[in-house]
């Protein structure tokens, strides 16, 4: 008997068949004996359609008519799951983001959740009914407007109510089986992360995993809500995300203080091929310049992620700066740039979308000396040369060309040990799972 | 100068070309110094999507959970159009019905309006942006739980809007050119009507002409809303739909008492092929009978209309009762009579759908002898027999077979003069129109 909040993406429910296996697996979750709240995206490709429909009508809509657009998906598909849910025998309510009480700021169509208040979803479970929730929405307190969340809004929502509900567990179900050590597609021999900590998930859904959108991470971590990545296909236990290694959701499980010391060095390797690099050539090495540089990045609205500044050639006393961004941001921040060429004194600006990134990802490296240097040896044994590093306590990240990545991810994954079979055996060693 | 309450039905909003042709005509009433208030339906065949979808799903879906769904279709039109609208350069903001302030009972699937606060609605118009509310819907104050209003219910939410803004007029924008003396589709010269009282135009809706909803009338008649159908295709006046034939709804029209004194006879010839006649044969005629059979009739929930008693044989005391009812009312009611058949001690039932049902309207007819010698005589000319006669003030119907219904129809609207050229001369005499 636990409280549990479910999460549905659209391609769990992208049609009336869907729909009606999603509420099979609902209501055993309730017949169970469990508490149920579900929160769902809107069916396939509705999103994609509606933002269609409103691309005819004008190429700039209002954002607050876009977000009353985009809600109308998960009113469709939250009604129809309540429908077939009630059809199997077990009493299901739905309810707009309004009705469950998620409160967000007035930042149309990327608003934040300020607040949860799911009093009538406390009341619809208290009276044994499963309560359905429209994912990716909100209302605004002052206004009583209709707001979305953003991309992965779905994801938050379903971590926030199960913060507000303090929930035994937060599921995120997916056409996946959990999170992989790699993208099965480029590493077929990938093998299933059993569980993570927040932290690593962090760095992996920041670094491309895109499984678990990183917003809903940064929720869980800030309010400890353990969340279990699964499979709507299948029964099986996917991807734990956990505190610690020792965290349990389980109360059957083993107590977990010896798991958290057997720790997996390494949790996975992720890819990125949404990032271009902009290099500002020949910038004068005097201070304040990368500061300035860097506002003026800002202004433009980029969201940079690697930085790298080159030595100064004691001969100029110049300097080159490289970091790279969203490949969207680019525009506006060449056209800043360029704006700013004469005021800075740079030579000249290089662009390269031909780039891609691969991140190292494990909290067990930050007391395992050797990582890096087994990682860059792994890259030069294939032929792959580094073209930028970065590093946290629980990553390693390099960027490569473009066309190398795929490559550069099979090498790593092998030289950590991580594929399946003999793989899972070192890496999970000890810990019996 | 005026306050106008713009109704757009699902035909005028089909694509996202027929809404920024729409967006261009409320643009237009905006610009030429008008409040514009807008309410709007689902685009085309949404709403018939979304109970194929429901359908699917379950055959018996809770009404609660029909309604949410349902109103998702308002969501998406009132979004589009209002995104089109902005795009003309006119502001424009879309609301839900709950966050227009329309307040029902808790009734699903045809909840009726119990209140209007449209306080929203009014900050809305008195910055000069123009409000797009979704028709069909509400809310209860109760549960805050979305409700729709049942068939019509869009025409409903603009005429209780109006009553609520007390707007100068409501325009119900639909695909034809407005009321007409028949359906043109039967009678080709039919013409379309300049001005009908709202108690013709209730009889005209009640007796089966479907471009005004019924309820929408009765609420305009109530609240005293003058009601102005037009095509949303072309720029002509359509039908006013008014108190008395004086009432203006243009301060440049000429005053009309003396308009009043001269209103037509005749307003026009409404027909219905949706019912269905049952004949209760046989029925012992002692006080308490006919009572005893529509209780019967009323606890199966069925709507009936026309109700006609035989003098009963002097021979036998039996009596037939026969009543018509819609056709979708009659397996629940024939299930419910056959069940007390021996309680009441009638001899058998009949059941006929082949039947049609000719109404003549006009408020003229009360002070003017002979209109219903007139109607039986332009029938018997035409060979068609009269099977049922009912009457008000201000209507008579006549039921027929339904395949003589069209030439009946044809033949009354003949005999009254209401066939376009010389019919107009003088049905409208003196009223200069």
């Amino acid at each position: 008997m636990a409280l549990v909040v479910q999460k549905y993406g659209g391609s769990s429910v992208s049609d009336a068949h869907s729909i009606k296996r999603v509420a099979k697996r609902i209501a055993e979750a309730r017949r169970a004996g469990n508490d149920v709240v579900v929160v769902v995206s809107a069916m396939g490709d509705t999103t994609d359609e509606l933002l269609d429909l409103a691309a005819q009508i004008t190429p700039l809509p209002p954002q607050r008519e876009l977000d009353i657009l985009l809600t109308a998906g998960e009113r469709i598909s939250m009604s129809l799951l309540a429908m077939a849910i009630n059809n199997l025998g077990v009493k299901a309510k739905s309810f707009t983001g309004q009705q469950a009480g998620l409160i967000t700021d007035a930042v149309h169509g990327r608003a934040r959740i300020v607040d949860v208040v799911p009093s009538r979803i406390r009341e619809t479970i208290s009276k044994g009914q499963v309560a359905i929730v429209a994912g990716f929405q909100g209302v605004t307190t002052d206004t009583n407007d209709v707001t979305t969340l953003g991309r992965g809004g779905s994801d938050t929502t379903a971590v926030a109510l199960a913060a507000g509900l303090q929930a035994d567990v937060c599921e995120i179900y997916t056409d996946v089986d959990g999170v992989f050590t790699a993208d099965p597609r480029i590493v077929p021999n990938a093998r299933k992360i059993e569980r993570v900590t927040y932290e690593e998930m962090l760095e992996l859904a920041a670094s491309g995993a895109k499984v678990l959108a990183l917003r809903s991470v940064e929720y869980a971590r800030r309010y400890g809500v353990p969340v279990h990545v699964r499979s709507s296909f299948s029964g099986a236990t996917g991807t734990l995300v956990v505190g610690t290694y020792g965290d349990r959701i389980d109360p059957n499980a083993p107590s977990g203080e010896e798991e958290q010391m057997e720790a997996p060095i390494i949790s996975g390797v992720a890819h990125d091929r949404s990032e271009a690099k902009i290099t500002v050539v020949g910038v004068p090495d005097v201070p304040g310049m990368a500061a300035r540089i860097f506002e003026v990045v800002a202004g433009a609205g980029a969201n940079i992620d690697m930085i790298v500044q080159n030595v100064s050639a004691a001969a100029t006393g110049l300097t080159d700066i490289s970091f790279t961004l969203p490949q969207g941001d680019s525009p506006a921040t060449m056209a800043a740039l360029t704006a700013v060429q004469g005021e800075i004194g740079f030579a000249s600006l290089q662009f390269d979308d031909q780039i891609g990134k691969l991140s190292l990802v494990g909290a067990g490296m930050k007391s395992h000396p050797g990582v890096s240097a087994r990682l860059f040896g792994a890259l030069r044994d294939a032929g792959i040369n580094i073209e930028m590093i970065s590093t946290s306590e629980i990553r390693i990240s390099v960027v490569t060309r473009a066309d190398s990545l795929d490559d550069a991810v099979r090498a790593v994954h092998t030289a950590f040990d991580l594929d399946s079979a003999e793989g899972e055996a070192v890496v999970y060693a000890g810990t019996g799972r």
